[in-house]
């Protein structure tokens, strides 16, 4: 089997680091930012070295092209992105870009053409740091988000994605929505499943459906001095109860069902003051609709009969729900195949993260291959990877594009 | 039995609430504003046209005295204060301060003279709305808190109530801390016990013990989509069964013991990230203090447990504590002996609330009288009490006060 050079990715990897370095061993590449033009011109520097042609489209997504020996056959993509969080890691998005920067230089090593022609993509604003929504450039690009939305998206200070563009000459002409053959993204798991289980491949089968409630609460805020603990009606109290029940609810939907309640307050609060009104989150995942679904009435159900029973008003609102995400059984079974036949140890796996990978899966076959990063840690300037599994990740990559794109020697 | 002026202390009441009085029918007099003088103002008329003497002291503490047939004998004093709340209720302090009066215009109606003499007191700063902290006037007369750190608190604007008390020309020379032959308190419950069990009157035991606790659990902040549920350290689910065990405790100290969560925050927190960290307060309260030692003692130990099986980190750190504060059992009885003789329903009821009256009873004999609040409503613009209920604590006031002062006809 055909594998990549694992020291000159290693060392891109390492190169790229150090565009926006952090001092605490991350980097900073806000989106549409000086250091993110700095990452993209050492990025286009290396396509150039490799012979790959680069456009862009309208809302900046960047690709390098190798062409096929047929290349008027729509393309096969690797991809991902090389912005990153205000602290964040050198490998999340950066592995998957550079990992497949390896594998068309490794195809130029070799002097194999494929029948396809290949494309490697950077896609704008993935993290959603400095631009919201997360995930913009893919969206754009599959219709997902119309483009007048996505340039008009504002950072902090006022600047639209369509200002920034603009200033750095990135928006160009290659027709957003364009046909593609299949898409595969390399990423680091964002996650401990893998390093738990002591896994060097994650066989990505597709993307969570996820759910999310906004839930609110009604007492009666009292005196905490004055009011008997019968005559209260605590909506902290309530919550505290409900919370308990969501995680005794996650159980029942063990192992796929994760349940979060990431933000919690109380209204007016004051340390001697009964909690009139607690409004809380939940975030349910499963990557299976169906299931999901039924997670959310349970949920329902157990809040309201908490709520009644306590005589506390209760709202729970949908705040946004996406669909389960299914990767193509083709592009999958390509990876899977690949890992097999390189030896790796693999296990399947579902994205719990966001990934452009889930916007390209409503538009074109998808997959994605994961590796393992040290203590499930990402989104932070200490995120890391073992050099041996980035080198397997691309490995399976090539492998995996060889066979959709068609090896011609 | 003596009975006091019912109409003209609700008339009183209702002339002091049009002063600085909001749209919703409530009051707004924030400490040494222009609405405080006005208040004390209208006041210092009333006083003046009843014939009593009008003294202050260092912190504005304003004191109406009626002489005593043995003038230097050490005064009985009645009182509470005329500052309110940002949206303040009409009898809060209000109440306490007009009843007094309306028990020396009683007496001057009858002609009725006491062996000692009489003061009604309106404490400064008493709500802590602008300066903190609350009952501030009081704590500077009783040596709870000195002298120099009372004028230098400052409000949100940066003026100190040195400042304040001198635009005010509110400095007197009547001396801090002068022994005090006895203090009676009336006051509006602030609770909904007495109107629960239909009582008319409470006769006041004391004041609560209270311990401030802080809580932080440490948990690891990680992904809600990516991290197994068996993986996480999730320090809300954590803190969601702290606070159930603690709703359980307060049951075990029932009826005295209250258990309130007032105040809790995720740091840092996400609608998809686990909570890393979640800061919460505890306050506990019972009436005595080896029982309130116990509550502690018990809460520690199932936070501990509770940390230590879901291995999250456990810090709980004592804020504050008061002790409890029983009454003068002589002044007391006076009370308890007004209210039997005037045939009015009744209970021993332990204030919740802090309230002048506390600071005061650990320097002279003290006592108070509650009447029932519609509701249990304070603190708030709709704070209402039952015309009756007014005349009765006031009739209550006058006949213990008589009994202690020494009536002579």
């Amino acid at each position: 089997m055909l594998k990549i050079d694992a020291e000159r990715l290693w060392a891109s990897l390492m190169d790229m680091a150090r565009v926006g370095a952090t001092a605490r061993g991350g980097s900073r590449r806000l989106a549409l930012s000086e250091e993110d033009r700095h990452g993209r011109e050492l990025f286009e520097g290396w396509c150039r070295d490799a012979g790959l042609g680069l456009r862009r489209d309208a809302v900046g997504n960047l690709f390098a092209r190798r062409a096929g020996e047929d290349d008027g056959l729509d393309p096969v993509v690797m991809g991902s992105h090389l912005d990153t969080q205000p602290e964040g890691g050198r490998f999340d998005g950066v592995y998957g870009v550079l990992a497949g920067l390896e594998v068309l230089r490794s195809l130029n090593d070799r002097g194999i053409c494929t029948r396809r022609p290949l494309e490697v993509a950077v896609w704008t604003n993935e993290e959603g740091a400095r631009f919201t929504p997360a995930m913009l450039g893919s969206a754009a690009f599959t219709g997902a988000m119309a483009l007048d939305a996505a340039l008009n998206a504002r950072d902090a200070e006022g600047i639209s994605v369509g200002e920034a563009l603009r200033a750095l000459g990135w928006q160009g002409d290659l027709p957003l929505g364009r046909r593609l053959d299949a898409y595969f993204e390399a990423h680091i798991e964002q996650g401990p499943i893998l390093e738990d289980n002591a896994v060097d491949v994650g066989v990505v089968t597709g993307g969570q459906a996820i759910r999310w409630l906004d839930v609110r609460v009604g007492g009666q805020a009292a005196h905490a001095g004055t009011t008997p603990m019968p005559l209260r009606h605590d909506a902290l109290f309530g919550a505290a109860e409900m919370i308990q029940a969501l995680e005794a609810l996650a159980q029942r939907f063990a192992p796929h069902g994760l349940v979060t309640v990431g933000q919690l307050a109380i209204a007016k609060s004051s340390r001697n003051t009964i909690a009139g009104q607690v409004d809380f989150t939940i975030d349910l995942r499963h990557h299976q609709d169906e299931v999901i679904g039924a997670m959310e009435q349970e949920a329902r159900a157990l809040l309201e009969a908490i709520a009644a029973r306590r005589g506390l008003a209760l709202e729970a609102g949908l705040h946004w729900l996406s669909p389960a995400t299914p990767f193509d059984a083709d592009c999958v079974g390509h990876v899977r195949e690949a890992v097999r036949a390189l030896g790796y140890s693999h296990q399947d796996i579902v994205s719990g993260a966001g990934h452009d990978a889930i916007h390209l899966a409503r538009s074109c076959p998808t997959a994605m291959v994961f590796i393992p990063c040290v203590g499930g840690l990402s989104h932070n300037e200490a995120e890391d990877v073992i050099p041996a599994h980035a080198a397997q990740g691309a490995d399976v990559l090539l492998n995996a594009v060889l066979a959709r794109a068609g090896r011609i020697d």
